[in-house]
């Protein structure tokens, strides 16, 4: 077997992550990291033996032995790192979302599609063992025909407003991994938003132009209806939880939590909370992300979810941006 | 003491469940019932001693010693009765919606008003132990400052098209519990509502111009948004949920249990199923909103829910309306 | 249908609550309560119309018309009482234990086999919902055949050393409910128990030789095993647990809660506690003991628990002050 | 930093989890396998880069760059391995139980003192966060003084009667585990047992002087008294409770779930089964003794469980076994 030779564009959090998973896979060999920022990262990479720091991520792409590329950039830098992978022929994993510019998409997509490499965008809470088998349960016709699906995602705490000036806005940087479990959980395209929000948790956002609380009214194609709920603060820890509801039954997934005690004393009865944040509630979807994708790789099959998922994604959450300024439901626009 | 003398008018389902609730209390005489449709009532109130079955309605509010008239007959005639208790200056427990008509609403509350008589509506909601200690909590400001109030009101199984046919729709007949446990639990108004929803059980229910599945958007005056989630059909039993979100923290309220066992076995864990209908589920918020309702008449203090709670959830139930028929937010009118 | 016509003699806690229970039943008429000790019986009788206070108990029982007597009392006083009313040819309700005393308990079940009247022992858990329902589950195989059956049961506080000193000891006074549980529930008889106990509660319980804590196993002579946990004081309310585990699965009651709801915040995730104590965990199992006994006397069908059911679970409190005293396990005397 | 050399000695099913959990660790480097048995270890190894497999493991304990050993072999086995391992001066992990025989026992534990080498035996629970966080809780008196401490432990499936034959009997293969917990939860020393036992799942289990199914009554010296509660056979899967009660309150471990979702529907309510057995239920417990192993060794502190809390474990199986002989209670012996 020849290994996937690897490089990771971009070693923030979520680069190391994604390091960190793939690092000991037998399928892998991480031969190059970039990032543009950080000053720290020959010492960082000290540890892992093997890997070269490049100067210029043109270096990795130009490696003819590099067959893989991670983009794990700033999201502006997306659609520029996409089109240069595809042309040298590179297959791509990359971070959510694609792009913020619908034009910077297109040009990425086309050019993903030309090179025909496989391409796989970081929706991980696809790959989390409570939401494939909620999934499963769904398709095993378990509460028949769906007519509501509810997704509950609030963060632990918000990000700094400088992160929020940058991000995209809500949509396009939180929602946007509801959008997509809406779509894989309900097996259908939501055809329309409406978005009633606000500035709650912290009110300098609404002076970026953007929200931190959210309740986003959805239609699907196939006549269910549902609804999105998040938070950018959830002070008790990491809320992430899902109902599917229909005409023969209901589906809940509930929150990890961070261990599985209680006491009971004469004031109340306590439980354990929520997993804190994403890193531990989704640990193992994000091992299993990186491991399927290889595994496309290594056997020729479709990757999932793909760039037609990212793009399906974005589109709802142009939709849900254009709700919220116009105080409408809004149209989704559709996509072949 | 002097008791309060009672007569029921309109004995079906909900009226026997009054009558139950307040033949062994020991500040109330139930002298009267009486019912335009029921051809046992007679044979029916034979174990009740002491109750006498009156003719028409008149006779029992002509009765002097009569001081508490409960009115559970079908909407449209709430008003007439209203009217004419209030004239007889009888106090009045009526059952809700108060009417279908903005008119007559209006007429019946002018009329209570003037005679100045006690009124209280059948918000039964109100006096469940878990809501009550759920605003409770919330007023002790446990979440802190309410972001987001969810509830979910799902019935077991549909009314019958004919009942539906005459039931006032949706929202004034299944949601205006809702509409009404949202100011409850907040302590504000609803100020605009959003409406997506559809005939997902039975399609049935579309000619006649209903809807079976709704997702109620809202927002509050005090800033907070929420969200009703209403289905006529919920195979697993009554769902009676509610969750509230704040800075500080989360309160939510679960269904209560047919009871509290839990069988594991080789294929999976099997708990018990929630309580199947309202009349489990509110058991005894139907007695305690009764008793309360008396003592206010023997302490001459103020009911709860008032006549303008029942005008406040009718207007919501007449924005709801508008807004899907018209397929965007609307406004709920506002009253003082 | 002639009405049972009651006397309760014994109107402490518990024969309050038998009168609550019984005075809006139908079937029954309460003619008198006597105490041999309440000062203000008189008062309190006067909310109950048409009952009479008996100066003497005897006058109950020379009445023709009553044929039910409720014995309430001090356990002491049980055996002359029963004896007395069953030559008075009464039916008989009677508080748990029947008697401190052996001879005393085979004298009062010769009387009432001798005068072929019912006879129902006051072994309220037997009429909880959770508990029938698990019952009900186990005869249907849900958990294949029986190998452990394990109780706990706490008491949210510890009785006064008063009552301690003459309640018989923490076997015939509190533990005798497990016991007959054991049996209810297993469909089995005990054979052997092993008591492992101290006075950990409070240490002046061990001055009048009984004990506040204990763990007691036992077997049964289908083979299966189990233990009961019982203390004097669970700070956290009362603790009513059952597990009862067999080679296809396990079925657990747990505790009802004093309602249904949830808070989480940044510190904790906080849920109801436990009832508080026995006349909250099991109202309705007290009203439906007595509603059943009335049944059982108007369809002449066998009351049920009986009074063998008293002796065998009142044998095995024996064996277990037994085995506390020696330090071994102790045979359960057998009896037909 | 030195790394620590390690040779594992028995590469079974817990020998290959040790070897997968220390292969990564930046501290280790793993040098030897051997297995008496296995013959396709060469096969095997070949995926872990470095590895050798010995012919004979005195080829390991020869080694001077060697200072770790593992022993993973049959019990039978241990104590040999332990008294040679330790002459040649390496530390070692070895796994429960440390032998069947006190006098192998005594001196292999000889031999580590005289040698003072590290040594740390395989209780693994002691390292689940579950347990870890429980005994936190109790140390910081949440429950307050310890009164009744009990544990569920109960395997998904019985082993083979070959298996059984050479185990040891439960109460040194399965038991000793929770004999352990006993003592790390409580602090204190388990003083005296009663076993009421039986072979319930399996009587061929009976024919070789064994049993499958126990509740083991236990005495502290800290005066709290227990209880564990033993099955080969659980269908449900893997049961690892544990209840402390105190005389301020108590505290549960419940089980880790597979997953965290719930399916309602018309008949009843499905949760999601406990996982199905120790290498998922304790699969980051393993993963943390030994890391914290070797970093014992680094940093040259107490190992912890160590030798002594090995003997203590087997001391109790020993009284557990002569309770089931004798049917009565049983002193266990004390050791310092």
């Amino acid at each position: 077997m020849n290994k996937n030779v690897v490089g990771i564009i971009g070693l923030g959090r979520i680069g190391k992550l994604h390091l960190d998973n793939i690092i000991n896979n037998k399928s892998v060999q991480v031969k190059y990291v970039y990032d543009a920022f950080s000053k720290d990262i020959n010492e960082y990479i000290k540890n892992y033996s093997g890997v070269t720091v490049a100067k210029e991520y043109d270096e990795i792409l130009n490696d003819k032995e590099v067959n893989v590329i991670f983009i794990c950039t700033p999201t502006t830098t997306h659609s520029e790192i996409i089109i240069k992978a595809a042309q040298a022929n590179k297959n791509i994993f990359c971070e959510k979302p694609i792009s913020f510019s619908e034009e910077e998409t297109n040009a990425a997509y086309e050019a993903v599609k030309k090179a025909n490499v496989k391409f796989q965008i970081g929706f991980n809470r696809r790959f989390d063992k409570n939401f494939i088998d909620a999934k499963k349960a769904i398709l095993e016709n378990k509460i028949g025909q769906l007519h509501i699906l509810n997704i509950t995602s609030r963060d632990p705490e918000p990000p700094s407003l400088d992160y929020v000036k940058q991000s995209g806005g809500i949509f396009m940087d939180m929602a946007i991994h509801d959008f997509d479990m809406m779509r894989f959980i309900s097996d259908s395209e939501v055809e329309e938003v409406y978005v009633n929000g606000a500035a709650l948790v912290n009110p300098a956002i609404a002076e970026v132009d953007d929200i931190d609380t959210a309740i986003i009214s959805l239609k699907f194609a196939n006549k269910a209806i549902g609804s999105i709920d998040n938070s950018r603060q959830a002070v008790y820890g990491y809320d992430q939880r899902l109902e599917a509801f229909g005409n023969m039954g209901k589906l809940n997934v509930k929150n990890n939590l961070q261990e599985n005690i209680c006491l009971a004393n004469a004031e109340s009865v306590i439980s354990s909370k929520p997993q804190w944040f994403f890193l531990e509630r989704y640990k193992e979807a994000y091992f299993l992300e990186t491991k399927l994708f290889f595994e496309a790789i290594t056997n020729d099959t479709e990757t999932s979810p793909n760039f037609l998922d990212g793009i399906k994604a974005q589109k709802i959450a142009k939709a849900a941006k254009q709700s919220l300024n116009s105080g409408k439901p809004e149209k989704v626009e559709t996509i072949s």
